[in-house]
Protein backbone atom coordinates (compact mmCIF):
# COMPACT_ATOMS: atom_id res chain seq x y z
CA UNK A 1 0.00 0.00 0.00
CA UNK A 2 0.98 3.29 -0.71
CA UNK A 3 -0.34 6.69 -0.59
CA UNK A 4 -0.19 10.17 -2.14
CA UNK A 5 -1.13 13.47 0.04
CA UNK A 6 -0.86 17.02 -0.92
CA UNK A 7 -0.32 17.78 2.98
CA UNK A 8 3.00 17.62 3.97
CA UNK A 9 2.51 16.85 7.79
CA UNK A 10 0.54 14.37 6.78
CA UNK A 11 2.39 12.60 4.62
CA UNK A 12 5.40 13.42 7.59
CA UNK A 13 3.05 11.81 10.32
CA UNK A 14 2.30 9.07 8.06
CA UNK A 15 6.01 8.32 6.56
CA UNK A 16 7.24 8.74 10.42
CA UNK A 17 4.29 5.62 11.65
CA UNK A 18 6.14 3.47 9.01
CA UNK A 19 3.17 4.04 5.92
CA UNK A 20 4.73 4.61 2.59
CA UNK A 21 3.18 7.95 1.55
CA UNK A 22 4.57 10.57 -0.86
CA UNK A 23 3.56 14.21 -1.41
CA UNK A 24 4.81 13.86 -4.78
CA UNK A 25 1.28 13.24 -7.26
CA UNK A 26 3.64 12.67 -10.59
CA UNK A 27 5.87 10.08 -8.75
CA UNK A 28 3.28 8.57 -7.12
CA UNK A 29 1.25 7.93 -10.51
CA UNK A 30 4.33 7.01 -12.00
CA UNK A 31 4.76 3.93 -9.59
CA UNK A 32 0.95 3.40 -9.85
CA UNK A 33 1.13 2.90 -13.38
CA UNK A 34 4.19 0.81 -12.72
CA UNK A 35 2.68 -1.47 -10.52
CA UNK A 36 -1.18 -1.47 -12.00
CA UNK A 37 -2.17 -0.48 -8.36
CA UNK A 38 -5.62 0.24 -7.66
CA UNK A 39 -5.98 4.09 -7.37
CA UNK A 40 -8.39 5.17 -4.74
CA UNK A 41 -9.72 9.05 -4.90
CA UNK A 42 -10.07 10.33 -1.13
CA UNK A 43 -10.07 13.70 -1.25
CA UNK A 44 -12.77 16.28 -1.09
CA UNK A 45 -15.47 16.68 -4.25
CA UNK A 46 -14.23 20.01 -5.69
CA UNK A 47 -10.41 18.70 -5.78
CA UNK A 48 -10.79 15.29 -7.95
CA UNK A 49 -11.37 17.47 -10.88
CA UNK A 50 -7.41 18.25 -10.50
CA UNK A 51 -6.35 14.64 -9.93
CA UNK A 52 -8.26 12.84 -12.71
CA UNK A 53 -6.25 15.81 -15.36
CA UNK A 54 -2.74 14.21 -13.23
CA UNK A 55 -4.47 10.31 -13.93
CA UNK A 56 -4.87 10.62 -17.57
CA UNK A 57 -1.65 11.59 -18.30
CA UNK A 58 0.53 9.30 -15.85
CA UNK A 59 -1.87 6.44 -14.70
CA UNK A 60 -4.45 6.07 -17.37
CA UNK A 61 -4.69 2.01 -17.10
CA UNK A 62 -5.29 1.78 -13.65
CA UNK A 63 -8.14 0.22 -12.04
CA UNK A 64 -9.98 3.09 -10.28
CA UNK A 65 -12.11 4.03 -7.35
CA UNK A 66 -13.41 6.94 -4.93
CA UNK A 67 -14.38 7.18 -1.28
CA UNK A 68 -15.99 10.60 -1.95
CA UNK A 69 -19.79 10.31 -0.69
CA UNK A 70 -21.62 11.63 -3.27
CA UNK A 71 -21.33 9.22 -6.87
CA UNK A 72 -22.83 10.76 -9.66
CA UNK A 73 -21.07 14.06 -10.29
CA UNK A 74 -17.49 12.38 -9.57
CA UNK A 75 -18.57 9.60 -12.09
CA UNK A 76 -19.19 12.80 -14.45
CA UNK A 77 -15.64 14.17 -13.69
CA UNK A 78 -14.36 10.41 -14.54
CA UNK A 79 -16.52 10.59 -18.24
CA UNK A 80 -15.47 13.66 -18.98
CA UNK A 81 -11.68 12.61 -18.68
CA UNK A 82 -12.45 9.21 -20.54
CA UNK A 83 -11.71 7.41 -17.54
CA UNK A 84 -15.22 5.53 -16.93
CA UNK A 85 -13.95 1.76 -17.91
CA UNK A 86 -11.53 1.57 -15.39
CA UNK A 87 -13.94 3.47 -12.45
CA UNK A 88 -16.09 2.18 -9.83
CA UNK A 89 -17.16 4.29 -7.35
CA UNK A 90 -17.08 3.80 -3.79
CA UNK A 91 -18.25 5.07 -0.19
CA UNK A 92 -17.75 3.63 3.08
CA UNK A 93 -20.47 4.81 5.51
CA UNK A 94 -17.64 5.68 8.61
CA UNK A 95 -16.09 9.03 9.28
CA UNK A 96 -15.75 11.89 12.36
CA UNK A 97 -15.89 15.24 12.61
CA UNK A 98 -12.46 15.28 12.97
CA UNK A 99 -10.25 15.21 10.07
CA UNK A 100 -5.94 15.26 9.76
CA UNK A 101 -3.37 12.25 10.61
CA UNK A 102 -4.26 13.20 14.55
CA UNK A 103 -7.93 12.01 13.63
CA UNK A 104 -6.67 8.42 12.42
CA UNK A 105 -8.57 5.69 13.92
CA UNK A 106 -7.41 2.13 12.64
CA UNK A 107 -11.14 0.79 13.66
CA UNK A 108 -12.96 2.82 11.53
CA UNK A 109 -14.06 0.94 8.40
CA UNK A 110 -14.07 -2.39 10.70
CA UNK A 111 -18.61 -3.43 10.54
CA UNK A 112 -19.19 -0.33 8.20
CA UNK A 113 -21.34 0.03 5.39
CA UNK A 114 -19.31 0.15 2.26
CA UNK A 115 -21.57 1.01 -1.08
CA UNK A 116 -19.87 -0.15 -4.05
CA UNK A 117 -21.13 1.72 -7.19
CA UNK A 118 -22.94 -1.09 -9.10
CA UNK A 119 -24.21 0.74 -12.77
CA UNK A 120 -24.93 -0.81 -15.60
CA UNK A 121 -21.77 -1.66 -17.56
CA UNK A 122 -19.30 -1.46 -14.74
CA UNK A 123 -16.39 -3.38 -15.51
CA UNK A 124 -16.90 -6.72 -13.11
CA UNK A 125 -12.94 -7.24 -12.16
CA UNK A 126 -11.98 -3.55 -11.32
CA UNK A 127 -15.70 -4.28 -9.61
CA UNK A 128 -13.95 -6.61 -7.54
CA UNK A 129 -11.08 -5.44 -6.61
CA UNK A 130 -12.71 -2.50 -5.24
CA UNK A 131 -15.24 -4.51 -3.38
CA UNK A 132 -12.02 -7.02 -2.44
CA UNK A 133 -10.45 -3.39 -0.83
CA UNK A 134 -13.82 -2.41 1.67
CA UNK A 135 -13.69 -6.15 2.00
CA UNK A 136 -9.73 -6.20 3.40
CA UNK A 137 -10.80 -3.47 5.06
CA UNK A 138 -13.30 -5.21 7.71
CA UNK A 139 -16.19 -3.79 5.69
CA UNK A 140 -19.36 -4.70 4.50
CA UNK A 141 -20.39 -4.26 1.14
CA UNK A 142 -23.71 -3.15 -0.33
CA UNK A 143 -23.55 -2.82 -3.86
CA UNK A 144 -25.93 0.11 -4.89
CA UNK A 145 -26.52 2.27 -7.72
CA UNK A 146 -25.03 5.63 -8.20
CA UNK A 147 -27.99 7.92 -8.10
CA UNK A 148 -29.94 5.54 -5.33
CA UNK A 149 -27.08 5.95 -3.49
CA UNK A 150 -26.95 9.78 -3.85
CA UNK A 151 -30.26 9.77 -3.11
CA UNK A 152 -30.48 7.56 -0.05
CA UNK A 153 -26.83 9.52 1.27
CA UNK A 154 -28.91 12.92 0.94
CA UNK A 155 -31.88 12.00 3.41
CA UNK A 156 -29.73 9.63 5.69
CA UNK A 157 -26.00 11.73 5.94
CA UNK A 158 -26.44 14.69 4.09
CA UNK A 159 -29.78 16.50 5.64
CA UNK A 160 -28.67 15.35 8.77
CA UNK A 161 -26.03 17.77 8.65
CA UNK A 162 -28.37 20.91 7.76
CA UNK A 163 -30.75 19.60 10.87
CA UNK A 164 -27.56 19.66 13.43
CA UNK A 165 -26.64 22.71 12.32
CA UNK A 166 -29.77 24.34 12.78
CA UNK A 167 -30.28 23.50 16.16
CA UNK A 168 -27.02 24.64 16.84
CA UNK A 169 -27.63 27.91 15.84
CA UNK A 170 -31.23 28.40 17.79
CA UNK A 171 -30.06 26.75 20.42
CA UNK A 172 -27.08 29.00 20.45
CA UNK A 173 -29.08 32.13 20.17
CA UNK A 174 -30.85 31.84 23.31
CA UNK A 175 -27.80 32.57 24.96
CA UNK A 176 -24.92 31.30 27.06
CA UNK A 177 -26.87 30.25 29.97
CA UNK A 178 -28.89 28.02 27.13
CA UNK A 179 -25.75 26.18 26.13
CA UNK A 180 -25.17 25.63 29.79
CA UNK A 181 -28.36 23.74 30.18
CA UNK A 182 -27.90 22.09 26.89
CA UNK A 183 -27.64 18.46 27.55
CA UNK A 184 -27.58 14.71 25.68
CA UNK A 185 -30.28 15.92 23.33
CA UNK A 186 -28.31 18.81 21.91
CA UNK A 187 -25.10 17.19 22.08
CA UNK A 188 -26.14 14.48 19.96
CA UNK A 189 -28.29 16.29 17.90
CA UNK A 190 -25.89 19.03 16.95
CA UNK A 191 -22.38 17.10 16.95
CA UNK A 192 -21.90 16.68 12.96
CA UNK A 193 -22.23 20.46 13.30
CA UNK A 194 -18.86 20.57 14.24
CA UNK A 195 -17.35 19.25 10.96
CA UNK A 196 -14.97 21.51 9.10
CA UNK A 197 -17.08 23.56 7.25
CA UNK A 198 -15.23 23.37 3.78
CA UNK A 199 -15.95 18.93 4.01
CA UNK A 200 -19.38 19.73 4.82
CA UNK A 201 -20.19 21.77 2.23
CA UNK A 202 -17.85 20.30 -0.44
CA UNK A 203 -19.97 16.90 0.39
CA UNK A 204 -23.61 18.13 0.38
CA UNK A 205 -23.21 21.12 -2.72
CA UNK A 206 -21.78 17.82 -4.78
CA UNK A 207 -25.13 16.21 -4.25
CA UNK A 208 -27.76 19.81 -4.23
CA UNK A 209 -30.32 18.11 -6.04
CA UNK A 210 -31.24 15.15 -3.73
CA UNK A 211 -30.78 17.25 -1.16
CA UNK A 212 -32.91 20.22 -2.53
CA UNK A 213 -35.65 17.56 -2.23
CA UNK A 214 -34.58 15.86 1.17
CA UNK A 215 -34.65 19.81 2.40
CA UNK A 216 -37.62 20.56 0.75
CA UNK A 217 -39.51 17.75 2.69
CA UNK A 218 -38.25 18.54 6.41
CA UNK A 219 -39.19 22.41 6.34
CA UNK A 220 -42.53 20.87 5.16
CA UNK A 221 -43.03 18.48 7.77
CA UNK A 222 -42.03 21.06 10.48
CA UNK A 223 -44.12 23.82 8.97
CA UNK A 224 -46.94 21.61 9.24
CA UNK A 225 -45.89 20.71 13.09
CA UNK A 226 -45.58 24.26 13.65
CA UNK A 227 -49.28 24.69 12.79
CA UNK A 228 -50.65 21.78 14.59
CA UNK A 229 -48.61 23.03 17.52
CA UNK A 230 -49.90 27.10 17.17
CA UNK A 231 -53.40 25.88 16.41
CA UNK A 232 -53.97 22.43 18.15
CA UNK A 233 -51.58 22.79 21.26
CA UNK A 234 -49.47 18.97 19.91
CA UNK A 235 -46.73 17.92 18.07
CA UNK A 236 -48.43 14.48 17.74
CA UNK A 237 -48.24 13.71 14.28
CA UNK A 238 -44.43 14.58 13.93
CA UNK A 239 -43.27 13.02 17.38
CA UNK A 240 -44.80 9.59 16.37
CA UNK A 241 -43.75 9.67 12.73
CA UNK A 242 -40.08 10.36 14.16
CA UNK A 243 -40.89 7.68 16.74
CA UNK A 244 -41.48 4.90 14.25
CA UNK A 245 -39.13 6.03 12.04
CA UNK A 246 -35.92 6.00 14.41
CA UNK A 247 -37.31 2.59 15.20
CA UNK A 248 -37.41 1.02 12.07
CA UNK A 249 -33.80 2.19 11.66
CA UNK A 250 -33.04 0.63 14.89
CA UNK A 251 -34.77 -2.58 13.84
CA UNK A 252 -32.51 -3.03 10.32
CA UNK A 253 -29.28 -2.16 12.36
CA UNK A 254 -30.10 -4.74 14.94
CA UNK A 255 -30.04 -7.50 11.93
CA UNK A 256 -26.14 -9.09 12.79
CA UNK A 257 -27.14 -12.04 10.04
CA UNK A 258 -26.92 -10.49 7.06
CA UNK A 259 -27.80 -12.98 3.86
CA UNK A 260 -24.87 -12.96 0.77
CA UNK A 261 -25.75 -11.85 -2.30
CA UNK A 262 -25.89 -14.48 -5.02
CA UNK A 263 -25.43 -12.81 -8.61
CA UNK A 264 -21.70 -12.71 -9.58
CA UNK A 265 -19.79 -10.16 -11.34
CA UNK A 266 -19.85 -10.88 -15.26
CA UNK A 267 -22.90 -12.53 -15.49
CA UNK A 268 -25.53 -11.65 -17.42
CA UNK A 269 -27.56 -8.54 -15.64
CA UNK A 270 -25.33 -9.16 -12.40
CA UNK A 271 -25.64 -5.22 -12.05
CA UNK A 272 -29.46 -4.95 -11.56
CA UNK A 273 -29.12 -8.47 -9.41
CA UNK A 274 -26.79 -7.21 -7.25
CA UNK A 275 -28.98 -4.17 -6.77
CA UNK A 276 -32.05 -6.20 -6.37
CA UNK A 277 -30.13 -8.32 -3.43
CA UNK A 278 -29.15 -5.56 -1.19
CA UNK A 279 -32.18 -3.81 -1.84
CA UNK A 280 -33.61 -6.83 -0.13
CA UNK A 281 -31.28 -6.79 2.81
CA UNK A 282 -27.93 -9.04 1.58
CA UNK A 283 -24.42 -8.00 1.47
CA UNK A 284 -21.64 -9.16 -0.92
CA UNK A 285 -18.72 -11.44 0.82
CA UNK A 286 -16.49 -12.31 -2.10
CA UNK A 287 -16.54 -14.57 -4.76
CA UNK A 288 -19.61 -17.34 -4.58
CA UNK A 289 -17.78 -20.88 -5.49
CA UNK A 290 -21.52 -22.36 -6.47
CA UNK A 291 -22.34 -19.39 -8.84
CA UNK A 292 -18.36 -18.88 -10.39
CA UNK A 293 -18.89 -22.40 -11.42
CA UNK A 294 -22.06 -22.52 -12.95
CA UNK A 295 -21.03 -19.08 -15.07
CA UNK A 296 -17.86 -21.36 -16.30
CA UNK A 297 -20.24 -23.63 -17.47
CA UNK A 298 -21.17 -23.01 -21.45
CA UNK A 299 -24.68 -22.00 -21.74
CA UNK B 1 -35.87 8.67 51.02
CA UNK B 2 -39.16 7.50 50.20
CA UNK B 3 -41.10 7.68 47.25
CA UNK B 4 -44.47 7.21 45.77
CA UNK B 5 -45.07 5.62 42.42
CA UNK B 6 -48.30 4.85 40.63
CA UNK B 7 -46.84 1.86 38.51
CA UNK B 8 -46.56 -1.21 40.19
CA UNK B 9 -44.08 -3.10 38.28
CA UNK B 10 -41.83 -0.57 39.47
CA UNK B 11 -42.33 -0.18 42.95
CA UNK B 12 -42.03 -3.98 43.00
CA UNK B 13 -38.45 -3.87 41.17
CA UNK B 14 -37.76 -0.56 43.58
CA UNK B 15 -38.71 -2.29 46.81
CA UNK B 16 -36.47 -5.80 45.70
CA UNK B 17 -33.98 -3.82 45.12
CA UNK B 18 -34.11 -2.45 49.23
CA UNK B 19 -35.44 1.52 48.01
CA UNK B 20 -38.37 2.56 50.42
CA UNK B 21 -41.11 2.84 47.65
CA UNK B 22 -45.11 2.74 47.95
CA UNK B 23 -47.66 2.89 45.66
CA UNK B 24 -50.44 4.24 47.94
CA UNK B 25 -50.34 7.81 47.14
CA UNK B 26 -52.15 8.99 50.53
CA UNK B 27 -50.15 7.06 53.00
CA UNK B 28 -47.37 8.44 51.59
CA UNK B 29 -48.30 11.77 51.52
CA UNK B 30 -49.54 11.20 55.01
CA UNK B 31 -46.00 10.10 56.12
CA UNK B 32 -44.52 13.50 54.26
CA UNK B 33 -46.77 15.57 56.24
CA UNK B 34 -45.56 13.76 59.44
CA UNK B 35 -41.60 14.16 58.21
CA UNK B 36 -42.04 17.45 56.87
CA UNK B 37 -40.46 15.97 54.00
CA UNK B 38 -39.47 17.45 50.58
CA UNK B 39 -42.05 16.43 48.17
CA UNK B 40 -40.45 16.04 44.46
CA UNK B 41 -42.91 15.75 41.45
CA UNK B 42 -41.23 13.67 39.51
CA UNK B 43 -43.96 12.53 36.84
CA UNK B 44 -45.19 13.91 33.40
CA UNK B 45 -46.65 17.26 32.96
CA UNK B 46 -49.84 16.14 32.45
CA UNK B 47 -49.97 14.11 35.45
CA UNK B 48 -49.03 17.12 38.46
CA UNK B 49 -52.82 18.55 38.93
CA UNK B 50 -53.86 15.62 40.24
CA UNK B 51 -51.12 15.34 42.48
CA UNK B 52 -51.14 19.23 43.45
CA UNK B 53 -54.67 18.10 44.97
CA UNK B 54 -53.56 15.40 46.66
CA UNK B 55 -51.14 17.71 48.35
CA UNK B 56 -53.33 20.02 49.53
CA UNK B 57 -55.22 17.35 50.99
CA UNK B 58 -52.57 16.00 52.66
CA UNK B 59 -49.27 17.51 53.23
CA UNK B 60 -50.25 21.17 52.19
CA UNK B 61 -47.33 22.53 54.45
CA UNK B 62 -44.61 20.25 52.99
CA UNK B 63 -41.81 21.85 50.94
CA UNK B 64 -42.62 20.96 47.29
CA UNK B 65 -40.29 20.72 44.15
CA UNK B 66 -40.25 19.16 40.59
CA UNK B 67 -38.07 17.56 38.13
CA UNK B 68 -40.67 18.31 35.21
CA UNK B 69 -38.83 20.02 32.08
CA UNK B 70 -41.14 22.95 32.02
CA UNK B 71 -40.94 25.76 35.03
CA UNK B 72 -43.63 27.80 34.36
CA UNK B 73 -46.52 25.51 33.72
CA UNK B 74 -45.98 23.77 36.62
CA UNK B 75 -45.26 26.95 38.89
CA UNK B 76 -48.78 27.75 37.32
CA UNK B 77 -50.46 24.61 38.72
CA UNK B 78 -49.45 25.32 41.91
CA UNK B 79 -50.80 28.75 42.18
CA UNK B 80 -53.54 27.17 41.25
CA UNK B 81 -53.63 25.21 44.05
CA UNK B 82 -52.45 27.79 46.78
CA UNK B 83 -49.19 25.93 47.29
CA UNK B 84 -46.77 28.95 46.01
CA UNK B 85 -44.93 29.85 48.82
CA UNK B 86 -43.88 26.17 49.62
CA UNK B 87 -42.29 25.69 46.19
CA UNK B 88 -39.32 26.02 44.53
CA UNK B 89 -39.15 24.44 40.47
CA UNK B 90 -36.57 22.25 39.80
CA UNK B 91 -35.34 20.59 36.46
CA UNK B 92 -32.29 18.35 36.09
CA UNK B 93 -30.72 18.16 32.60
CA UNK B 94 -30.09 14.58 32.09
CA UNK B 95 -31.89 12.07 30.83
CA UNK B 96 -32.19 9.13 28.71
CA UNK B 97 -34.72 7.80 25.66
CA UNK B 98 -35.76 4.95 27.80
CA UNK B 99 -38.10 4.93 30.90
CA UNK B 100 -39.03 2.60 33.88
CA UNK B 101 -36.91 0.77 36.63
CA UNK B 102 -34.86 -0.92 34.10
CA UNK B 103 -33.50 2.26 32.74
CA UNK B 104 -31.84 3.39 35.82
CA UNK B 105 -28.91 5.13 35.75
CA UNK B 106 -27.12 5.95 39.30
CA UNK B 107 -24.85 8.38 37.68
CA UNK B 108 -27.65 10.21 35.57
CA UNK B 109 -27.17 13.03 37.99
CA UNK B 110 -23.61 13.15 38.10
CA UNK B 111 -22.09 16.25 37.00
CA UNK B 112 -25.55 16.91 35.42
CA UNK B 113 -27.09 20.88 35.72
CA UNK B 114 -29.84 21.37 37.66
CA UNK B 115 -31.53 24.53 37.61
CA UNK B 116 -33.21 25.71 40.60
CA UNK B 117 -36.01 27.99 39.85
CA UNK B 118 -34.59 31.41 41.58
CA UNK B 119 -38.34 33.99 40.85
CA UNK B 120 -38.63 36.70 42.90
CA UNK B 121 -40.91 36.15 46.17
CA UNK B 122 -39.24 32.28 46.24
CA UNK B 123 -38.73 31.52 50.02
CA UNK B 124 -35.10 30.56 50.84
CA UNK B 125 -35.20 27.94 53.18
CA UNK B 126 -37.52 26.08 50.53
CA UNK B 127 -34.55 27.02 48.12
CA UNK B 128 -31.71 26.18 50.26
CA UNK B 129 -33.68 22.39 50.73
CA UNK B 130 -33.94 22.10 47.01
CA UNK B 131 -30.62 23.05 45.76
CA UNK B 132 -29.16 20.65 48.70
CA UNK B 133 -30.85 18.30 46.76
CA UNK B 134 -29.09 18.51 43.65
CA UNK B 135 -25.87 18.95 45.15
CA UNK B 136 -26.84 15.61 47.19
CA UNK B 137 -27.33 14.13 43.50
CA UNK B 138 -24.15 15.08 42.38
CA UNK B 139 -25.24 17.80 40.23
CA UNK B 140 -24.13 21.36 39.56
CA UNK B 141 -27.10 24.00 40.80
CA UNK B 142 -27.84 26.80 38.14
CA UNK B 143 -30.11 28.99 39.82
CA UNK B 144 -32.69 30.84 37.04
CA UNK B 145 -35.77 32.25 36.39
CA UNK B 146 -38.40 30.07 35.15
CA UNK B 147 -39.42 31.84 32.18
CA UNK B 148 -35.71 32.00 31.30
CA UNK B 149 -35.11 28.22 31.98
CA UNK B 150 -38.47 27.38 29.83
CA UNK B 151 -36.90 29.96 26.56
CA UNK B 152 -33.60 27.97 27.11
CA UNK B 153 -34.31 24.82 26.79
CA UNK B 154 -37.53 25.06 24.01
CA UNK B 155 -33.89 26.06 21.98
CA UNK B 156 -31.39 23.15 23.30
CA UNK B 157 -33.50 20.44 24.18
CA UNK B 158 -36.85 20.64 23.17
CA UNK B 159 -36.60 21.99 19.46
CA UNK B 160 -33.85 19.16 19.18
CA UNK B 161 -36.33 16.52 19.58
CA UNK B 162 -38.44 18.01 16.53
CA UNK B 163 -35.27 18.12 14.39
CA UNK B 164 -34.31 14.40 15.51
CA UNK B 165 -38.04 13.64 14.44
CA UNK B 166 -37.84 15.24 11.04
CA UNK B 167 -34.26 14.12 10.22
CA UNK B 168 -35.32 10.15 11.35
CA UNK B 169 -38.66 10.88 8.93
CA UNK B 170 -36.90 11.77 5.74
CA UNK B 171 -34.15 9.79 6.35
CA UNK B 172 -36.34 6.50 6.86
CA UNK B 173 -38.64 7.65 3.75
CA UNK B 174 -36.05 6.99 1.33
CA UNK B 175 -36.40 3.37 1.65
CA UNK B 176 -34.27 0.69 3.75
CA UNK B 177 -31.92 0.89 1.48
CA UNK B 178 -31.03 4.14 3.01
CA UNK B 179 -31.60 3.46 6.48
CA UNK B 180 -28.60 0.37 5.89
CA UNK B 181 -26.58 3.02 5.14
CA UNK B 182 -27.42 5.49 7.84
CA UNK B 183 -24.04 5.80 10.03
CA UNK B 184 -22.79 7.91 12.78
CA UNK B 185 -24.54 11.46 11.39
CA UNK B 186 -27.89 9.90 11.57
CA UNK B 187 -27.59 7.38 14.28
CA UNK B 188 -26.51 10.32 16.70
CA UNK B 189 -28.63 12.99 15.34
CA UNK B 190 -32.25 10.95 15.79
CA UNK B 191 -31.44 9.10 19.08
CA UNK B 192 -33.47 11.03 20.86
CA UNK B 193 -36.81 10.77 18.34
CA UNK B 194 -36.65 7.31 19.82
CA UNK B 195 -38.18 8.90 23.36
CA UNK B 196 -41.04 7.40 24.20
CA UNK B 197 -43.63 9.56 22.14
CA UNK B 198 -46.09 10.63 25.17
CA UNK B 199 -43.14 11.28 27.41
CA UNK B 200 -42.39 12.98 24.15
CA UNK B 201 -45.38 15.48 23.43
CA UNK B 202 -45.85 15.74 27.57
CA UNK B 203 -42.65 18.21 27.74
CA UNK B 204 -42.78 19.73 24.11
CA UNK B 205 -46.17 20.83 24.56
CA UNK B 206 -45.89 22.13 28.16
CA UNK B 207 -43.26 24.55 26.32
CA UNK B 208 -45.47 25.38 23.29
CA UNK B 209 -45.11 29.10 23.40
CA UNK B 210 -41.40 28.78 23.80
CA UNK B 211 -41.22 25.78 21.32
CA UNK B 212 -43.20 27.74 18.86
CA UNK B 213 -40.59 30.65 18.35
CA UNK B 214 -37.50 28.13 18.52
CA UNK B 215 -39.25 26.24 15.79
CA UNK B 216 -40.11 29.10 13.72
CA UNK B 217 -36.90 30.20 14.01
CA UNK B 218 -35.13 26.55 12.85
CA UNK B 219 -37.73 27.22 9.78
CA UNK B 220 -37.26 30.35 8.56
CA UNK B 221 -33.68 29.05 8.71
CA UNK B 222 -33.67 26.02 6.82
CA UNK B 223 -35.93 27.97 4.32
CA UNK B 224 -33.03 30.53 3.34
CA UNK B 225 -31.07 27.59 3.57
CA UNK B 226 -33.01 25.73 0.85
CA UNK B 227 -33.38 29.09 -1.14
CA UNK B 228 -29.10 29.62 -1.30
CA UNK B 229 -28.82 26.07 -2.18
CA UNK B 230 -31.20 26.26 -5.03
CA UNK B 231 -30.25 29.71 -6.50
CA UNK B 232 -26.87 30.00 -5.38
CA UNK B 233 -25.70 26.18 -5.19
CA UNK B 234 -23.82 26.52 -1.59
CA UNK B 235 -25.54 25.72 2.03
CA UNK B 236 -22.47 28.56 2.88
CA UNK B 237 -24.16 30.50 5.56
CA UNK B 238 -26.18 27.38 7.51
CA UNK B 239 -23.21 25.54 7.62
CA UNK B 240 -21.15 28.18 8.97
CA UNK B 241 -23.34 29.30 11.35
CA UNK B 242 -23.95 25.94 12.87
CA UNK B 243 -20.38 25.36 12.78
CA UNK B 244 -20.09 28.46 14.70
CA UNK B 245 -22.84 27.42 17.49
CA UNK B 246 -21.38 23.61 18.24
CA UNK B 247 -18.33 25.10 18.51
CA UNK B 248 -19.29 27.39 20.97
CA UNK B 249 -21.55 24.77 22.63
CA UNK B 250 -18.25 23.02 23.12
CA UNK B 251 -16.07 25.34 24.65
CA UNK B 252 -18.95 26.65 27.30
CA UNK B 253 -18.57 22.74 28.34
CA UNK B 254 -15.04 22.50 28.39
CA UNK B 255 -15.29 25.15 31.49
CA UNK B 256 -14.03 22.77 34.12
CA UNK B 257 -13.41 25.37 36.65
CA UNK B 258 -16.84 27.50 37.36
CA UNK B 259 -16.86 30.22 40.20
CA UNK B 260 -19.80 29.83 42.80
CA UNK B 261 -22.04 31.87 43.53
CA UNK B 262 -21.90 34.88 46.19
CA UNK B 263 -25.28 35.98 46.58
CA UNK B 264 -27.05 34.54 49.89
CA UNK B 265 -30.52 33.36 49.58
CA UNK B 266 -32.59 35.66 51.78
CA UNK B 267 -30.54 38.63 51.77
CA UNK B 268 -31.63 41.17 49.49
CA UNK B 269 -32.38 41.20 46.11
CA UNK B 270 -30.94 37.06 46.31
CA UNK B 271 -32.91 36.17 43.50
CA UNK B 272 -31.73 38.46 40.92
CA UNK B 273 -28.10 38.21 41.95
CA UNK B 274 -28.04 34.92 41.68
CA UNK B 275 -29.54 34.88 38.49
CA UNK B 276 -27.03 37.47 37.04
CA UNK B 277 -24.33 35.19 38.71
CA UNK B 278 -25.26 32.53 36.93
CA UNK B 279 -25.75 34.14 33.47
CA UNK B 280 -22.60 35.02 34.13
CA UNK B 281 -21.03 31.38 34.35
CA UNK B 282 -21.22 30.75 38.03
CA UNK B 283 -22.94 27.51 40.11
CA UNK B 284 -24.39 27.24 44.00
CA UNK B 285 -21.98 25.52 45.46
CA UNK B 286 -23.75 25.38 49.02
CA UNK B 287 -23.74 27.97 51.61
CA UNK B 288 -21.13 30.71 51.44
CA UNK B 289 -19.79 30.86 54.67
CA UNK B 290 -18.69 34.53 54.44
CA UNK B 291 -22.15 35.54 53.05
CA UNK B 292 -23.83 34.17 56.11
CA UNK B 293 -21.42 35.91 58.21
CA UNK B 294 -22.48 38.76 56.62
CA UNK B 295 -26.47 38.34 56.92
CA UNK B 296 -25.94 37.36 60.05
CA UNK B 297 -24.41 40.63 61.47
CA UNK B 298 -27.19 43.81 61.75
CA UNK B 299 -27.47 46.37 59.41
Amino acid sequence: MFGYNRGQPTVTAATAAGYDASSDLTATLTRAARESALIVLATPAPTIDNLLAAIVEHAPACPLTDVVSVKQQVAAHVRAHGLSRNFVGGHPMAGSADSGWQATDPGLFTGAVWVVATDDGADPAVWRIVAQLALDAGSRVIPAASDEHDRAVAGVSHLPHLTASVTAVVGAGEGELALRLAAGSFRDGTRVAGTAPDSQRAMLEANSTALLNALSEAIDRLTYARDQLRDEGTVEVLVADGFRARKHYEQIHSVTDEPSTTAEPGTDGWEAALRNEARKGAVWRGANPEAQTRSASPG
